[in-house]
């Protein structure tokens, strides 16, 4: 099979990313750094969570980030909700009633230990948990993102078996996920068992309603996407300037960069619709708020003008 | 094609990475650093070069380094030669004699610009140049390494054409060298372009005689070694710690880290005789000496012990 000839970038540095940063980050910035990744045509862009601002301070502004967007037609701006308060929360802030506002994401892992080590319950009782929002959001016609986590290795458990992570993807699109995220949160994939990983979840739910998360955490996420790319997947979440990890902290962990993503898109001639200049913009403008340099090759590269 | 089930690894940082580095590298240090991998169970590292001290200062002492390791039987260690001076040079530090030293290499550029404002010579009259050296060479038994840089994109002249790779490849390995290794050396390679260039220049040179060597100033090189793998590529050039270009400062491009490309290849099953442990022993020796952390995700992670 060859590479898809178009393929859907997902920024997640707004929530997933920002949500890892050790500060939080100021409104303007949350917004400035929104609308630039629109501007670039990146046409889903994680806003923000709607959690508790007890455990997630740095997505304690999310109703106020969906009001100071300038949405633009086209794009979605999904957001993170954990449970029905979450998702009440989001109601309230105009998901599912306001243009732009159509896409929730909720959250699975595939390891047991995992999940009662990060939301505090089951696999089984996260499900049960999540039912209700994704049948309360279809209703309203609001689309569902799920995620799933650990899909290549537990920081627990370590390995992790393609048909544990198939068996998990299936209960979520069974439960109504129009989308599944399969993230490999630790970032010790790589491409043979990536492939394997896809093609068990494959066998369980439409590879185009598939899109891979990886974390560049040991160098290998843009050699994952290749192979992901030969195995027909088509959405690839990416979080612009590598946010979410500091390449100059000691066990920083980060989301693969979506300048590096699009510089192998559009090496590979694959159609994104996202200008790697506008792309750049946003990159320069977080790392100026942040204080440091992007964690992406690319646009430090294309930035200094490296080589070209 | 699957992938191959063993590869060879070439670390070039002692030469290629230290050449590049600002400051020259101790003597002592060059020699720690050469041990170290060959203990991890690198079995060919470029060793120096015997070029023109006022132009590459970093490799005066090339003859001492090959005086001061502790050779290793099955261990190759190269040097670079550019012309018929560089290769007396060798002979006398024992090239040809003494085990181990039994390869040299050579440099070839595919784009004329580049050959001109690198080595001030055509293509043309850069292998005439090199042809005596590889028959002298051949004469002694000394194995030929054949360095194409430029395989990818030219600072210069900008994209290459696979098929020009493939004549200059063709001409080389009619000279004598025994391998060849395809240097994407400004980094701007994707996978796509990368696999044709590889199957352009297979077409001429048998396959096994490939190597690849990928520097990651844009991220891409990972993902160009899967898939050179794919392609059936069973050779790879690194440079343990990222040797070549630092990360910290502006426009600094770097070959790939040997810890990465090992991480690769362990979780793909490949095999390769190198044991990461040792490997990150020669990582941080070298990162110390440099007062600096590698240039490799998978030995900070690994190192720091980020997420397992």
């Amino acid at each position: 099979m060859g590479v898809p000839e178009r393929v859907k970038l997902v920024d997640v540095g707004p929530r997933d990313g920002l949500q890892n940063e050790p500060r939080a980050v100021a409104l303007d910035v949350k917004i400035g750094l929104i609308d630039r990744l629109a501007t670039a045509g990146i046409t889903t862009i994680e806003a923000g969570a709607f959690v508790s601002s007890k455990w997630v301070p740095q997505m304690a502004d999310t109703a106020a980030v969906l009001a100071g967007i300038d949405r633009r037609p086209g794009v979605s701006y999904p957001v993170l909700v954990p449970n029905r308060n979450g998702f009440e929360a989001a109601l309230a802030a105009g998901v599912g009633r306001v243009g732009g506002l159509d896409e929730i994401a909720v959250f699975g892992a595939v390891s047991e230990t995992f999940s009662r080590r990060n939301i505090n319950c089951s696999i089984a009782e996260s499900l049960d948990r999540f039912a209700p929002v994704a049948a309360a959001a279809r209703d309203r016609g609001i689309r569902v993102r799920g995620y799933l986590s650990c899909v290549l290795g537990c920081p627990y458990e370590g390995a992790v078996a393609p048909d544990r992570v198939a068996r998990v993807a299936a209960r979520l699109a069974a439960l109504g996920c129009d989308e599944l995220s399969l993230g490999d949160t630790i970032g010790t994939g790589t491409p043979g068992k990536a492939r394997a990983m896809i093609e068990a979840v494959a066998a369980e739910v439409p590879r185009e309603r598939l899109a891979v998360h990886f974390h560049d955490t040991y160098g290998q996420a843009l050699a994952n996407i290749y192979a992901a790319l030969e195995a027909g997947i088509a959405i690839v979440d990416s979080a612009v300037a590598g946010l979410g990890g500091c390449p100059y902290a000691k066990g920083a962990t980060g989301n693969v960069a979506t300048e590096d993503v699009l510089y192998l898109l559009d090496g590979l001639g694959i159609e994104t619709g996202v200008a790697m200049d506008g792309l750049l913009t946003a990159s320069r403008f977080i790392a100026q708020a942040l204080g440091r340099p992007p964690a992406s090759k690319a646009a430090l590269a294309l930035t200094t003008g490296a080589a070209s």
